[in-house]
């Protein structure tokens, strides 16, 4: 496999602006557009500035960087994390898609089956009462305490499915998050909490997260405060070979490995505790089949049929040729409400580098800024500068068919789902099309690009298949940049710098003055 | 007054890129580079890469565009909003600066006021059992109902509060809001109330909001079958003359009119009867004198003495000519986790536009993208593109030396607290001054840009403040641009087009396609 720099590519120099009719957007044009992905959910590309001569170009980029071999060494466990000298293999965590991966004699895919079944059981057990806090009330509240992947993730897939679970009545325990170092998050989660009642469960990989770390002891207090057991309330999730593994001050402890990143690990016990906790063990198991499914779907070299591929490759076109800075991710469901968030994380976290895989510098843009809230809210919002601003955002919509909890109601001739719909259809077209108008302050250039991923329901299933498009196409454009896309350096300095401030010796007057002005003493 | 374009100014082209050395960040420039704010707050602009020769061109700028004179303008009620023909008068909700604005021979402050002092009374009746449910249980919970600006600013404010509220034992009803049209976002939030001990207010100006209607039409059905009498559990904010006014369907109906933007009305009824109902209406008036007292700041013509202006012109010089195309908000307060949504409102809607406010086009950039997290979440999230990704990302930090529960634990000898401010320190500098290394991997490039709005904590007065900051920031920026920054008519082509998806003649075949991927029949 060879590994090079996206501008020392053949097809670089071939990859120039194009012109694009947004007009042609008719009928056949969206018929066509489309690329069915896993769990029956379907990627429509047709809003999208991009036919046959563009799609040549980046299915011969996709051919020489040679994305579906190198993904296939992921798959099968590949040094890829080349920065913290890791294999990376949450894909794994959803099945096996290539042959077992053996590391220093240990079967990892048997590894994660075992955590699988054994917080499955652990589930199991809470929802039957088996397992009771100290006091032994049964367990009916559940908290997060993690931050970053351990936080974004796991809360917006819990979101995602509340109302899915309330509609099927698998709604078992209650969850909430606790993320933040401020104090008022963990203060105020746990004065909404019966203590009694609540199994909190810790999330930190290496077991040194500071805010995780602080928040435990926020919470061992107030349960010791309660008359309570701390060890009788709190399930940690962690490598084995941190503080927290093996330690009799948990319930239990369930594990993740260093080939599992932060922002990949939804699909690990790091969602999977939470999520079989609140919603059952089958709907998380769901979760991870529609995954599976969906990881299995981008093997396919093909990029027209391939809909992580495809998506990847028109979110370079745009960051590369087009030059457009962000993406907008705009989902037509109020269960996706954090969606977004998590999908910052994972896609700026992942390609937000200057670096090539080899730590040298490269001189092309790489990851986009990607913000985005639920529509319709972002219609009455963001949308304005969207359609008429400066600058044109690229644009990922999501939507369906149905609701989750399909009780709805009709005015004036339609349900509040079809106007959901409605409006989504045609926000599409109005960013393509545009409309003249005599007044420029109505008027509407269109030419604004966008894609819609679409599906019957947001089940488990589908959001599963969801969540590994996502990953696979920022794994595809971390490829085509020839990044890793595994590791986070950036994170580092921030860190030693808030140790050298707590330490009382930053060794920077501009820290201690700034310290000043925050009352740090 | 002159209202010219931007790049007609005279100092427009002097506004080209300086070099700035962010080494030369020390304790001497931290301390120097801070303007004092109302309600005790202060904007620190340390870490921003302007230093007097900027400056110098920015306050010429200033006086150019005659940005003080055109603030005075909107307070004493020119028609500012060109594009719909109406005053501007959101300042006036807070009280008055300028001379009283009569407006066909009424008084507008007096009218303002008054519907303050109404709601006030109706929160107090409620509160004190005096206005009750139908079946004569105290109402317990308060559902506002509500998009865009009727939503996304009062959510803000209201979550930026609770903990305060809690902590001050002013804490009266529990606020929810329903936005969206989607369905499941009613039926949810409906779920999860007692409805016989829940106000609901139902909040258009216009009356005419398709979402809103919709979802009223949906908690009246929950309603009447419940067997509870809608017009005991309604009350309207609106305009006077929509279909919502002076209708006997509702408990009462609060007023605002043409001159409040939906985004810019989080000081009137739309966000005043919820906050009353929620936390008093000593703590709104508060929320209110914090505004006016910002809104009086902003007057002053020294750009060193007056931190909206300051802050506008900054983020000019960004925008056009350090030409970065987006701003992000990161407040280090769980607080404000909605915030930037009301922000990234506020700003995109304003001054996302490519005409002036004549509606002729424009050849420069306007309105950047704004989005943003909460500290110290996104630490753990997207800060990695922030630190070393391929663009700089301007950013906007916030901070408070005190929680505002007080709810605190030390570990590792330093409270939640402090690790949270060293945390936010740590950012500024590391953003600031970067960091060399050998390895390309680790290597930090610093020269990203930052300021710091800080305060003692987070009451009612400093949020209205941080609001009016805001708000009167957006205004400059729009005034230096030579925008309306008070219409949204970026929003109307996607209504139309909803409209013709529902009606089942959309007369576009791209449409008809879409809406049977959808499965709109």
């Amino acid at each position: 496999m060879r590994y090079i720099d996206f501008d020392k590519t053949n097809t670089y120099r071939k990859l120039v602006v194009h012109s694009f009719d947004y007009t042609t957007l008719n009928a056949e044009r969206v018929r066509h557009c489309v690329v069915p992905m896993a769990a029956g959910l379907a990627y429509s590309w047709a809003a999208k500035p991009v036919e046959k001569p563009e799609l040549d170009l980046l299915q011969a980029l996709a051919d020489e960087q040679e994305l579906i071999g190198k993904y296939q060494a992921i798959l099968e466990g590949e040094t890829m994390n080349t920065g913290e000298n890791r294999k990376v293999l949450h894909h794994l965590l959803r099945g096996q898609v290539g042959k077992p991966v053996i590391h220093e004699g240990k079967n990892i895919g048997a590894f994660y089956r075992q955590e699988l079944d054994r917080f499955s059981a652990f589930a199991d057990a809470v929802q039957a009462g088996n397992i009771r806090g100290s006091t032994g009330k049964v367990l009916s509240t559940v908290v997060q305490i993690g931050i970053g992947g351990s936080d974004l993730g796991p809360r917006a897939l819990y979101l995602a499915l509340e109302n899915w679970a309330a509609a099927e009545g698998t709604h078992h325990l209650k969850a909430k998050f606790i993320s933040n170092v401020d104090p008022d998050d963990a203060s105020q989660v746990l004065a909404s909490c019966n203590l009694e009642e609540t199994i909190f469960v810790l999330v930190s990989k290496s077991g040194t997260t500071q805010e995780t770390l602080a928040n435990e002891l926020f919470i061992k207090d107030k349960l010791t405060k309660a008359g309570l057991d701390p060890s009788k309330h709190i399930a940690a999730v962690t490598s084995e070979t941190s503080p927290l593994a093996h330690n009799p001050a948990y319930l239990d402890s369930f594990y993740i490995d260093d080939f599992i990143g932060g922002r990949y690990s939804s699909t690990s016990a790091v969602g999977g505790v939470v999520l079989s906790l609140a919603f059952g063990k089958a709907a998380f198991q769901d979760l991870l089949a529609g995954a599976h499914e969906a990881d299995q779907c981008a093997l396919e070299p093909d990029i027209l049929k391939n809909a992580a591929l495809l998506d990847a490759l028109i979110g370079v076109w745009e960051r590369n040729v087009l030059r457009l800075p962000y993406t907008a991710v705009l989902p037509y469901s109020q269960a996706l409400s954090r969606f977004p968030a998590h999908l910052q994380q994972l896609d700026m976290e992942s390609n937000g580098k200057r670096v090539n895989r080899n730590g040298e510098p490269i001189s092309y843009s790489t990851g986009p800024v990607v913000f985005g809230e639920p529509g319709t809210n972002g219609q009455h919002s963001f949308y304005q500068l969207l359609h008429q601003g400066t600058d044109r955002v690229p644009l990922q919509f999501v939507g369906f068919t149905e609701s989750q909890r399909g009780d709805d109601v009709a005015v004036d001739g339609s349900v509040s789902q079809t106007k959901l719909k409605a409006n989504l259809i045609a926000q599409i077209v109005a960013f393509a099309k545009g409309k003249t108008d005599a007044n420029g302050n109505k008027e509407f250039l269109g030419t604004r690009p966008s894609s819609l991923i679409y599906g019957k329901r947001l089940t488990p299933r589908v959001l599963g298949a969801l969540l590994s498009h996502f990953e696979n196409k920022v794994m595809f454009q971390g490829l085509v940049w020839n990044l890793n896309s595994f590791d986070q350096e950036g994170v580092q300095l921030g860190k030693v710098l808030t140790r050298k401030v707590l330490s009382g010796n930053s060794g920077d007057s501009a820290l201690d003055a700034y310290s000043e002005l925050l009352g740090i003493s």
